[in-house]
């Protein structure tokens, strides 16, 4: 089988290699892979700007969906031939983050841009019915973290006003989401030619974010300002005049480098607007549980912006850092093409060696 | 000014009287009644089997709405001409019920079938604009009442699964309202024709309530049961049967007298299903601020079933009393027939003047 | 190594067999068990009474505590020496229970009731310094239960009263528990001469569960009932009585069969009472962590009853049914007697072997 | 009956005046105050630092406890003789605050310093018998923010960490009442021989302010870091660091002018830290019921640093400033000196005589 293993130092960060399709142990669940979804992390791992440590050669990628093919002994959640998403996280099944939850796919354990993944069996999610892999793919990081900020801190009440800022994956992913939960659902985008977009998404504004936004926002709300503000970029001065007293920034990730943040906060205008900032990433495996049945019950589709094929990861990943995309950035993998039995005889030489050309 | 006063041993329980229009008190307004809502809780006070203090004499009804004509020193939320409806209980402003708050209208304070009624500003809420004085008139006990059945304890998460028993006024409200947030939403109803408007006010499933209607749910959820019950009858044992391993059954009302409840809740059943029980009753101001939001937001108005006149008092109540009502029934007042400024010079022999057959 | 395993039929419902001493698989951990405690479970376990299965043959015992000795393959969190106590629920890890938590040692895994225990790495919890194994084997159960009870719903708040219902297991625990949280606290018993002890336990008051005791809880509190009734016998009509309007019954338990529950809960009562009843049984992984926490700060200690040799144990049980203990049975387990790498060699036959006379 | 006046371009910032006993009107009740106390609230209003409005002319200070001498009509909850304290906010009576509470005592209201207040009933609360007045009026602004950091937020379990910032009033109010809750408690200080106070009060722990103190307070957690930081001086930085995953930094006021706060919030770091601030001020009424009774449960008292005379309140504020109080500082009244039923015929030259040097 083969996986982009992340390997610095060489041209993109990443290079291919074969090695014999794995064996689930005791409790595992073996997945042929047959999408996997890209984010802003991923950009940050392959540039080595990760705040977090990565393991030299591991498997890249770590959202994605496959189809069960073997199970390891006391494995019996799941059978060959279920659908399944893998959790970021494969140790958080629930309850806060917490250290002991550290390990995660594509940095310190393989994850997802790989034709075969080994799981355990708690680190899975049944996809539903309606979705397909791609769009299953595009759920366990992008999604479950507009879930969390939603649901993990401040409850939303319907009626209350939900601003999601710009419109990546996590924001679009919020949209959707907040519209679902009756929120009266706002969005900030430097590009008003996306606005028709985001309405047929769910939202009920559309706020100029060249502008002053949090003004706007303001007076969307009759003064008041908004009950939680998802804020995806770190600019919180902005959030934390945007939202209502009593009202919640869930910071869900910030710029670095070439897009720097805001300013940082100042203490006096945050303790006068007495809004609260929650820092949050991803979610549990009991969140994206949760998350699958909401869109199951809807029949809600994550946005997808483009699919490519495995041999196409460096242009899916150009595609993600060039900022055009509207909706999640998804690799296809091939299909029927090789048994789901492929043994090491099938790839001799295989262990790490590394394919030139990519 | 004419009024309802609950009088006991007279023909219908109530009789109308003529008194001066009150003046506002200091922090007071007074306000020109538009409309009354009855509900059940209105049938137990008039049959003398409300469980809880009713002062003779008192003006009848809790539920109501109309127009500011004049404020009382210091009372600056509110100007002539506001639509405001009346929160039931004056002194509930926010947070859990308390046995501070027990002051009710119609029972204890003076209540809302009345041309004009003064009450504490703090105990009005403003009525959107997109709802007639009627429609605010159905909110204040019966809709806040499913707010709270649906914010005040266990969160529903959008795809979660809630149930309303039957088809009264507060279980039209939940379907109304869980549709909104997002749940799953399931009726009972023992009458099949009312499916289509059931799922026309936002119900995903209608079930038959003469049937096994807990294995029902728990076949429409999977076998996992619904997160909430909204139980309007105090059937706890078959609410119980339907609900989720932590899940929550949200304790509304009992039937009395003629239609009993079902048999008392087994300890053993109760213990061994994980679900809890959550009795509640109406809910507090800030909480009728929270549903107008929601409305407002999403354009939603409440059932109404039919509208009487101010005359027409026992004819409303006798049709509540039907069991044929779908959605809430409504006393509308005259207007236009009187000044705003009326004096006790209008009604010579005021003061507690009886109507005969009034 | 010996266990106690269940056997239907058999005289004493359990016998001792000898089996090798199993060796952790990966994320396995092998555990010296050092202690094990008994509760009312293991009584209904043991009489064929408990509501849910029982695997034939399995080992007895679901608290327990010991020292590992051998890690599988990427077990990391543990070392051999570090004493642990084992989760009753090895697949609770955090948040509310689930169905996917359903096992549960000694009914469907191998319990602690033996020499030696493999369990996930994740199904252990360190024992904290000032704790012996035999009092890190009074906690998984009975102390999370009441932890669960005090921390799991309602929040308690410095200053509200806590009443515990009898004086067996778990309502020491919660007398404990509940003064360390600052709780005022309550306690009801039938043997005024236990009054002492449970003040010096952290009681405030003690009254006599054979009078109308929710009337003396009442009494206690201006009339207006305990925040919390942790109520470990399912008289809910009584604990509903004791408890304030907003207040919640955490109900942990139901005597059967000899030990009949107190009448079934009356609808009315309850909706008149606005009391909630939360069931609930042990707590999450997260929980007994925090437990530990909590006593480690504090240096409390839990309440043991007597401590019986291994080969004692039908000694111990009858002890706890006696209903005579006050605090926690436990049996205890031969040191240095036997190498940590005992083989299969040493026990020739071994697999299933009966023991006569046990 | 003489009041401290805030006038703008006095000396003193304050005069005191002489006025009539004032008559409570329906629902409001007389006061006869018998100790003020002084805050950081007050140092800013008295230099018009304070970030929110000031009404020229109003009566200073926000804190402050007495007995009532009358009633107004309707109003039941108080009878002549009752023991009372007033709430800073007295709009605010439960749930979160809201632009509604905005009427505050000190800057918008008459506040404390004064012979005689008049309020409404729902703005005072009951002292508990086994506090003095000067107590009492110690707890109004200081000790129910105190409460509130503690209570309001994240929910802090026995066991868990909680650092108080400092040794001001707030501080020391979490110092005892976090160890009333069963915290680990610990306190930082510029003034090492505070420590022994501080254990008294409750802290487990007391480290150098002056040197990495959240580095200090990892240590103490075995690397965690701390459930809640109560900010007092908008230190976020350094809270953020002292502070574990998932914990709370309760923000409850910043430094101005020639006490400099910190550095601004570095947003990177923010999220990394994966920590919650929460900005808050005071608290609601029934946030100081609660706090009143867990107080009177366990007999614990506020710590007073000095009481001065009614005419000493220039000198009661120069020791608030200097920073060298240890606990409240208190202004305590005349008594018996003056008959409750005082008329304007007293005071002959009343309303708004300003007294020359005060």
């Amino acid at each position: 089988m083969r996986s982009y293993h992340l390997v610095p130092d060489t041209a993109a960060g990443m290079v291919v290699r074969r090695r014999p399709v794995p064996v689930p142990g005791a409790g595992e669940v073996l997945v042929r892979m047959r999408a996997a979804s890209l984010g802003f992390r991923d950009v940050l791992v392959g540039e080595g700007d990760y705040p977090l440590p990565v393991s030299p050669g591991v498997v890249a990628g770590c959202e994605g969906a496959g189809d069960v093919v073997d199970v390891g002994a006391g494995a019996a959640r799941f059978k060959p031939g279920d659908r399944v998403a893998l959790t970021v996280f494969p140790d958080w099944l629930d309850g806060p983050f917490d250290v002991e939850h550290a390990a995660q796919l594509g940095t310190t354990r393989d994850g997802t841009l790989t034709e075969y993944a080994v799981v355990p069996e708690s680190a899975l999610v049944p996809v539903p019915d309606h979705l397909s892999h791609a769009e299953a793919a595009a759920l366990p990081l992008t999604a479950v973290t507009a879930w969390n900020a939603l649901t993990g801190g401040r409850r939303v009440l319907p009626g209350e006003t939900v601003v999601a800022t710009g419109t990546g994956g996590v924001a679009l992913a919020v949209v959707q989401l907040a519209a679902l939960a009756g929120a009266h659902v706002v969005v900030t985008t430097g590009d008003p030619g996306k606005a028709e977009r985001l309405r047929a998404l769910g939202a009920h504004a559309v706020v100029d974010r060249r502008g002053d936004w949090p003004a706007e926002v303001r007076t969307l709300t009759a003064g008041r300002g908004a009950a939680l503000v998802v804020d995806v970029a770190g600019a919180l001065g902005e959030s934390v005049r945007a939202a209502a007293i009593g009202g919640e920034v869930a910071y869900v990730g910030y710029r670095v480098a070439d897009a720097p943040t805001g300013p940082p906060v100042d203490v006096r205008a945050l303790f006068d607007a007495g809004v609260r900032i929650r820092p949050l990433a991803v979610g549990s495996r009991a969140q994206f549980l949760e998350l699958t049945r909401a869109l199951a019950v809807h029949g809600v589709h994550p946005v997808l912006d483009r699919e490519f094929a495995f041999d196409e990861a460096a242009e899916a990943y150009a595609r993600h850092r060039s900022g055009q995309a509207f909706g999640k950035v998804v690799v296809t993998f091939p299909t029927g093409d090789r048994p789901a039995s492929a043994s090491d005889a099938e790839f001799p030489g295989n262990l790490s060696r590394e394919l030139a050309g990519h």
